[in-house]
């Protein structure tokens, strides 16, 4: 430890006299290549230090797969937030709130294949935790922890997948959910239209441009997958290729049928022929009367389902934006019932060079859900089930669509509220803006002020039109000795002399004028 | 392993038959006393499996120091991030947001002691992840990073912090945040005032009763420990001893200064003489003329800075809430300037039998903050500064007055907006009130309806009363026929008919008057 301290200490020493050159030779402007030269010797000279000196080693970034949400973006979220708020709130939905990570144990079994891309804590003493990868094992874990049978609630937070970021198409590592679920004992179809009819309201009102809800149910897919030969412990691997048919080719998964999950090729030629089909009524009419299909008690209960879901959704007006479609599987191990997925058309994704080419085809998806009958009863020591169903929308898609928008759109988004900024003409009144400002903000006006003593009055008229705030205060000797102020509209600069004890109710009314 | 294997698989056989001989005895009926003796064989049947037989296995809770909000808690919840942002929006604030963790090396070296209770993610490979300890840190690495040298935001956000939790009031270890900070190169006390001005603005707004914000300096610190003999490298230790006086007796913190911060008992004896001063202008006055303390250069300027911090109050008009309190301290090591902590009078917590006695009588600390002008050049390659002053809004424990003061009032807090109810008065309607409820909803109107095909009257208009529901449309036989609907209000149970084709605009009309 000595030594190293005093070797520490020789190196700060070479540290303070190598800096000394360059300072000089910064001074003296000299030759830029003889600069680079001794800054090099001198970050060599920190690297040495090593630990202790932080300044060269930090890596200033955000951990990977994450981002910063400056002003104009958390301005655009919000907006996104409310409009789908609004629409969680017209179907009568409360609100919860759960912990960012739960119990390990919690997450363990409930996400398949998934299931390593969920972010472990580290063993600190103590419990063993996991951060959240969705929003919906943590709401079942919320019903069988509080023994509640009935609710409608949405919850907004984010959730966290160790997945491979694409994060300029809006796929992240922490990433926001918007969910939306009805759990309780209920008749057939009747939450799981409302889900469907919710998630096309949403998406209508958020204005993405036209867009499918892809359907399917469960126990389809399961009769498909015995129709076809498909042994009963293979129904969840042969699901879980099946739901990456929107991303890559027939032939890929067919492949990963064969080779990885054992599926016998034949079956896998058989489900290839099932998964093609879309299309609405008539499609369930002609499965339940295929051979292989209706000889499966659960292929006929789910195509029942979804001939009653299709009746309730033509009651919702919405049967021109939904399709009946064999290859969507959803990849999460714990639905059990209708699965749906919101794809928006026309928004193909632009191919960049550089990007794997079968995954820039791909069309966004923005919203998904399902039934999951089975989920809460795993978390109750006596099985017992709470049925729910719910629906999930990809906002992070949606903020990236309108991200994109207002760049192109190149209209300024204010980021903050402020309406009056007070501005002294000369110096020496900071004490005067002083009492101006509290009094402002007593009457409850967004106000500001610089923050320099005696402020260049180019530079306050400059801040007011930059931010976009409407109305300034200006005072100077002669307004102080009238009593007066001078009030402006930053937009057409016209002013107005005011008595200093009318200036709030002017304001106000000026300000009531201008929305 | 397949000895194991077998083993299990013998025991689920045996669960099997077990399982049967329970449903057998259910379906007859029989003896109560019977069936649990065989259900608990079951039961331990399951068990002998371990890991696989999750039902059983399960504890369901929230990991330590966590909690979930319910739709009760959210409403309250949101109530006091509106007060708050409506606080910080008129000052001008942006918002910004960034990720719930940081690189581990990011929050290194900020917190002092209080490091021990950062969380860290598991090495899962890839980079080495901690999860945000405040909003702060990430704060100044988010303008370092992106270069911003002044700014004025709001972040509100979850941190988390391996504490002992005492949930009870108010201290989780996830809890939120809700900073405000000035960052930029101003002159003195400006953003400080307005910082503190912010603060009183918020308490008043949220109604908490009685308040006080002392303040301190850390320079006034640091030259108060000087002046009594501490070493330069002791006064972070002294400091954090000095920050517990709020909770302790100053026999501890006397002790802990000697023992574990290794100061002359001579040197602690003169701190503790200070740390009992407490004033306004008065005594920085007496201060500047103290023999020990006017030598000490970074007393004297801390003490300027009050002096023109204390008159810039008075401007505002907040001098009777704020004190000099020489035992201010604030834990963190990164402050560098004026500090402050508001604490709610008369809100002293109520001890409870198995309490700390000391703990339990310090008052609620809701707020606090200061001047920290290092912070950002530890995130720049050439160490550039940028200084900020801020405040953190401790609003869990305002949560929790909030959610007592609600449960005392004994007024029911609505957890949702449903308008309008659609109640079917006969079997077989489920279809007509999926017609209605889509025109409502169409038109913007908060409706739901029952899940059920064919749910009880009474039910529906329970449902309404217990949701306070406003309005209920309601449809039967004749009304279909008639082409009418009935508009219940709900509160006085007053009914009028209405043409079907009227009905959105009757009941915008009757909602608008109702609000």
């Amino acid at each position: 430890m000595e030594a190293n301290d005093v070797n520490r200490s020789e190196i700060q020493e070479q540290i303070k006299v190598q800096g000394e050159i360059v300072r000089k030779l910064k001074t003296e402007k000299a030759d830029k290549d003889k600069i680079s030269e001794e800054v090099a010797k001198l970050l060599e000279l920190k690297a040495k230090l090593g630990d202790d000196s932080q300044k060269t080693k930090f890596v200033l970034k955000c951990p990977k797969g994450t981002r910063d949400y400056n002003p104009q973006q958390m301005a655009i979220r919000e907006g996104v937030f409310n409009t789908i708020i609004k629409c969680f709130k017209r179907h009568g939905a409360e609100t919860i709130d759960t912990p960012v990570f739960e119990l390990k144990e919690t997450l363990t079994g409930k996400y398949g294949e998934d299931s390593k891309l969920i972010y472990d804590l580290k063993d600190q003493g103590g419990e063993l935790l996991s951060l959240r990868y969705d929003l919906t094992v943590p709401f079942a874990r919320y019903l069988a922890m509080n023994k509640i049978t009935n609710v409608k609630r949405y919850h907004i937070a984010k959730v966290y997948r160790r997945d491979n970021p694409a994060m300029t198409r809006g796929r992240f590592r922490e990433f926001y959910q918007c969910d939306f679920d009805i759990a309780g004992q209920y008749d057939a179809m009747i939450p799981d239209a409302e889900c469907v009819k919710l998630v096309s309201e949403i998406l209508n009102q958020l204005d993405l441009g036209d867009y499918v809800i892809k359907i399917n149910h469960r126990k389809v897919l399961d009769g498909m997958f015995a129709a076809c030969g498909v042994p009963d412990d293979k129904f969840r691997g042969a699901c879980s290729a099946v739901d990456k048919l929107d991303k890559t080719f027939w032939e890929d998964v067919r492949a990963e049928m064969i080779q990885e999950k054992g599926i016998d090729p034949v079956a896998a030629d058989r489900i290839g022929k099932y998964v093609e089909l879309k299309g609405r009524t008539e499609l369930i009419d002609k499965l339940l009367e295929d051979e292989a299909m209706k000889s499966q008690k659960s292929a006929v209960e789910g195509l029942e389902d979804l001939r009653v879901l299709f009746k309730y959704l033509e009651l919702y007006g919405i049967t021109d934006k939904v399709v009946f479609d064999l290859s969507l599987a959803r990849g999460l191990d714990y639905y059990t019932g209708v699965i749906y997925e919101a794809i928006l058309q026309g928004f193909a994704h632009t191919p960049k060079a550089g990007e794997e080419g079968d995954e820039s085809v791909s069309v966004g998806s923005v919203a998904g859900g399902g039934r999951y009958d089975g989920l809460v009863g795993m978390f109750d020591a006596k099985g017992r089930k709470v049925p729910c169903v719910g629906v999930s929308i990809g906002v992070e898609r949606v903020f990236a669509i309108m991200e994109s928008r207002a760049l192109a759109s190149n209209v300024k988004t204010r980021t903050t509220e402020t309406e009056v900024y007070v501005v002294s003409a000369q110096k020496n009144l900071v004490e005067e803006r002083m009492k101006i400002c509290k009094e402002l903000w007593d009457a409850d006006i967004k106000t500001e002020q610089s923050y320099k003593r005696n402020p260049k009055a180019l530079d306050q008229f400059q801040y007011c039109e930059t931010n976009c705030i409407p109305l300034a205060i200006i005072i100077g000797g002669s307004e102080i000795e009238k009593k007066v102020v001078t009030l402006r509209i930053v937009g057409n600069r016209e002013e107005r002399t005011v008595p200093r004890e009318k200036m709030v109710e002017e304001i106000k009314s000026v300000l009531a004028n201008l929305n």
